[in-house]
């Protein structure tokens, strides 16, 4: 991956380039490359559809196919998904993932909107909700039910910008103090300037691979998928009876923990979807990790720091590590296999063997999770 | 799929209502989809992206996993072969593929430019290339190298045309004389207006079944996909040592055929792409069903007509049926699906049993070839 943030290479740049640094570093050619899945989800930004022949042309590999997979801010764990399936069902011995946003080019407003297009467009972004407003509604919901505290919020927010300060492809690389956190601007109440992830440009890439087919090239410290799960829930806030919880996310984790045939207690730390400090909220509670209403006061008693006893976002999370929508999802995974190379210097989560990575789309229409273990 | 044309029903609209069909013509119940595919390149024309989850909703299963492929114009058959994939992989049992486009609420100027996101921006459409005037460069190279001539590629809008005033989901419904073609305006040499398909809105759906798990439910008439390959080639034009082929076409065709264990001999019928009448002529050479140089030729004697040695098109092709994009891919599959059934009418292929789909996107940076057979 790149260092997120405001990138002056254009979309089709930024994906060759990481595209290229991931194929060099996992050992394998090019060439031996079958399917490129990519995800851009708002290319159209930059007048580009049709981003995949362009990437393998640049790569040299014209010939193999490719597609654009978008799930809103979940598009390149879904991409992910398919690599795995194409792979793990036999069609392919090795795919290209390539994430990649472009969006500072855009005016603040414009750029809003475009994100608003992941929302429901007749009964929500049309009416003038924006992700802000619509998590707002869910953290709002979330302080009623259960008590939790903007000081809890605010911890999780110090907790993600201390990480990306120790991350060097993060957006946002100084950790703020809560006095900080409590003195910036309401932007949505409840959530705060610093509740909210920022806009970002960048991209990832991830060599998927049949370990078998590939055992004396691969390079460095590779990661096994032990689990790609996917779930959906309904769309628009409106339609939902219960506000304080993402269904999705428990399908996506339950179905991977059964895939993986392993247990909560067997995830040594995760990466997951907090575009807002009350989505991380959600994650932990949501996935099982912690009883609804519980998670908020783990992260500020410090259970969930990169040398707690379950680290969460050591990357710095969307939070403070950004989110360029259709990188994220594979960032995340670059994160988990940088702790599992021991690269990750002082955000380093102690004895990281076992990794999982939660992506939500939007305020929870789609969910990926996925689960790496260090082979 | 719901007839092509200018439609006055929103894409999410327009895209749940044929997968309800869909799926009730099928005979499964919507809760046996473990996936559901949607294509809908330009669904930020109506400033919603993120669609799977609101069709999900729509159908009643909100938890099923979703997400969006592009291609360009292949969109939707490069979703329906991540059906294929998933289903043939063993991961589920049943998926819904569903492609959706409406454009039609734009001016001309911003549809076509909406368009050309298909192609290489920076070297292409930034310079003023949309599709019309791409494929024009496409013809003009064939008809210098291979004498192609003005009347042949009018045969096939007229064939084209004629096949389609004789399907109900075509969205022009009148035949053309020769006379009209000749008589029409230059769009940019050589095509004229009848050689282009026009800007359709439309929706088509389809749903994928691992067989041995539905047999008592299906109802209708089935049919087995012998073959789902998919291909690229060099996306821009300026980067092609050749003008007069698009060697995706005959990669994935090549791929198709040896994945169904046939020749191409077996082939009765083909749907294929012709967003413009010379991108057909393309496709039954490329494909290597006519030495290069003859298909405009044998379609000037007839043997592509419906009735004739190989039907090409006998739905009326993207030229007359109507091309909205991301609808496209599915709806050659609904038509080889009509002419298995005999629900073809005047336009029936005689003794159809085995049929080939063939979708490009853009000028040829994807391809996807599909083999379906009668069961």
């Amino acid at each position: 991956m790149n260092r997120f943030g405001k990138v002056s290479e254009k979309g089709r740049e930024m994906a060759a380039s990481v595209s290229l640094d991931a194929i060099e570093n996992s050992g394998i050619s090019p060439k031996d490359i079958g399917y490129t899945f990519v995800s851009n989800a708002f290319g159209i930004a930059e007048r580009q559809a049709h981003l995949g022949p362009l990437i393998n042309t640049a790569l040299g590999i014209p010939e193999v196919p490719s597609c654009t997979i978008e799930s809103a801010c979940s598009s390149s764990s879904a991409a992910l998904h398919e690599a795995f399936v194409h792979i793990a069902g036999g069609f392919i011995d090795a795919a290209l993932v390539v994430g990649v946003e472009k969006l500072s080019h855009l005016e603040t407003l414009a750029a809003t909107s475009y994100f608003a297009m992941g929302a429901d467009y007749a009964f929500e972004s049309r009416n003038g909700a924006t992700f802000p407003g619509l998590y707002a509604t869910l953290a709002s919901a979330h302080l009623k039910k259960y008590g939790t505290k903007q000081e809890e919020l605010g911890a999780i927010a110090v907790k993600n910008h201390l990480n990306a300060s120790n991350n060097p492809h993060a957006h946002f690389q100084k950790p703020i103090s809560m006095e900080t956190y409590l003195n910036s601007p309401t932007i949505s109440w409840p959530l705060k300037l610093y509740d909210c992830c920022p806009f970002s440009d960048g991209a990832s890439a991830l060599v998927v691979v049949n370990a078998a087919k590939f055992k004396k090239d691969i390079k460095g410290q590779p990661a096994a998928i032990r689990a790609s799960a996917r779930a959906g829930s309904i769309a628009a806030l409106q339609d939902r009876t219960d506000l304080t919880a993402i269904p999705a996310s428990r399908t996506a984790a339950d179905k991977a923990l059964k895939q993986a045939k392993m247990e909560r207690k067997d995830i040594n730390f995760m990466e997951v979807h907090d575009c807002f400090t009350i989505a991380e909220v959600l994650a932990m509670e949501d996935m099982g990790f912690f009883p609804k209403g519980a998670a908020a006061k783990a992260a500020a008693e410090g259970v969930t720091a990169h040398d707690g006893k379950l680290a969460v976002n050591p990357s710095g999370g969307l939070k403070a590590k950004g989110h360029p929508v259709s990188a994220t999802g594979a960032a995340q995974i670059v994160e988990i296999m940088e702790q599992f190379a021991g690269k990750a210097g002082k955000r380093e989560v102690p004895h990281a063997t076992v990794g999982l990575a939660h992506n939500v789309g939007a305020t929870g229409g789609s969910c990926s999770v996925h689960i790496l273990q260090k082979v």
